[in-house]
């Protein structure tokens, strides 16, 4: 039988009707990068949990062991990042493959270690299995946030600027670069490379936006700007308009190809944040080197359109990352 | 390259020794049931994840969908129970084969909320992916105890009297009969079939141990009383004896293999702990209807002994579930 479920956004409001989040210290349940419950008077915890697959989201081949346990982890920490919250615990379920040696497993646990150090993250649990062939990982991070501080998804409202951190798309071009085994021949291409293989997810920029107020809503761009900005869009009942000439694109020398890569790619774990227009002038060009930019503004209605270089508007269509997409 | 570790305690001991649990919060790390941190000055946060595998942990062919969404929630409460905590939430991670449709995701779901909402659990997020072949899922459960209250498995000193819940090896034995594909033809043949499927997580009788401070160390048996039993003696750095005559067998119609079923099925869920001798008068020889029998006692030294039936005593060797035991 095949699955009857069109999207993960059709996936994801079944499960809310399903088990809708009665709890009252549930503040944010099934649906947002990730849950928020109050465990303290002036305390909430932010919890997510991010699946890393064989052959969906990694291949042994192109991906070293080292890489893959920091891309998993650095997936779940973007979700911290993606409510504003401070990332505290991790735990990691590893299903190892039995082709996957020791060797295998301890670059991977180094590679979750150096990340997590980083960021004082505490790896304090998990669990372990072997499985005849396909790794499957499943990486849990526990955060929080002060009371009321986690930013959602769905706070944006008409007349509020889209922001986005550093560059779009560099993440897809290493993926390119990789798989076309060629030597990266330009500094953008190398950024591009390291990018992909080892992402770095921007929680203190999300805690920044979180604890000054500035963004009315706050999501991380791990599935590709379009269909990231559905996401935003569709939680804050709002339409949106980007313009192609604000994207932050890169240099890779076809610019229709790098426009592609900005709105579509995937897994560059930057910000994707909304301002009201009246605190926009306290938001810095740059958070610790990082470029922010204002790329579009959030409209009436549920339209997402584009504003190309030529100036002629479109429909933007979600045409990133959907598992439940065929 | 074959795998190295030859058994699951090596590598827990790697992982340890790879990130020790510094941060002075982390009361409990990689090791026990479940983690433990300090989230407030009197409240503890309890976090363990468990993932149910096709082809490892369910069959689509043996299990209904319900039983399988059952059966993984199971898991990660029963780890809750084993530290005398009380479950709050759960995420939910599933990569769904293909050929799964709708009609499995909802048996899935909806035998997973039929517990939550039976245990006061709240499913407040997760992970979705589609994957070529093989259900992978992995349920994350956060509980709260608290301070200093929750028991690990490292508490057993010599004197203390080993105790069990339940009957012992019922999972193993409906597993038995679900593979035969024949009619349960007694009560007990129908309870085995009933405890594997749907298997009941001993939360109620692990708060009140940790609440009224019976227990010295406390776990669930998941992997099989022997396995169970050399882990908690490991981590409490003591031997232990047990007497076969006590064991809280079934009527399988076969003493002995009703006796391998005790001491090597896994997958019951019921709970081990030990009680210093002084304390064990407060026991209730039944716990809302569940019997709790002692088994044995806690000894000197690192040797597992088990008294036959016949009185003669042997070395007990862990005969249970262990993935990296080739």
């Amino acid at each position: 039988m095949a699955p009857n479920f069109q999207s993960e956004g059709e996936f994801v409001r079944w499960l809310q009707r399903l088990a809708p989040p009665r709890t009252p210290n549930v503040r944010l349940g099934i649906g947002d990068d990730a849950a928020v419950v109050r465990i303290a008077p002036d305390q909430e915890l932010i919890l997510t949990t991010d699946m890393s697959i064989e052959g969906v989201h990694f291949s042994r081949r192109l991906h070293p062991a080292r890489s893959v346990g920091h891309r998993a982890l650095a997936r779940s920490l973007s979700d911290i990042a993606a409510m504003g919250a401070a990332p505290r615990y991790a735990l990691v379920s590893l299903a190892l493959a039995h082709s996957s040696g020791q060797h295998w497993v301890q670059g991977f646990y180094l590679g979750i270690r150096a990340l997590a150090e980083r960021f004082g993250v505490a790896v304090i649990g998990g669990d372990t299995a072997r499985v005849p062939d396909g790794c499957f990982v499943d990486v849990i991070v526990a955060g929080e946030a002060g009371r009321g501080r986690a930013l959602s998804r769905a706070g944006a409202r008409p007349g509020d600027e889209i922001w986005v951190s550093g560059r779009l798309g560099l993440s897809a071009w290493g993926l390119e670069l990789l798989k076309s085994q060629r030597r990266p021949r330009s500094t953008d291409a190398a950024a591009a490379l390291h990018a992909h293989l080892y992402p770095e997810p921007q929680c203190g920029l999300g805690q920044f936006l979180s604890q000054r107020r500035l963004a009315s809503a706050l999501m991380d761009i791990s599935d590709g700007l379009s269909t990231d900005l559905s996401r935003l869009c569709a939680a804050s009942g709002v339409g949106a308009k980007i313009w192609a000439e604000r994207l932050p694109i890169l240099a890779t020398g076809d610019p229709p190809h790098a426009l592609t890569l900005a709105l579509h790619g995937g897994e560059d774990y930057q910000l994707l944040f909304t301002v009201p227009a009246r605190r926009a002038a306290r938001l810095p060009a740059r958070f610790h080197g990082l470029p922010l930019r204002q790329i579009g503004e959030i409209q009436r209605g549920r339209r997402l359109s584009l504003v190309g270089i030529d100036g002629n508007t479109s429909d933007l269509e979600p045409g990133g990352w959907d598992y439940f997409r065929k």
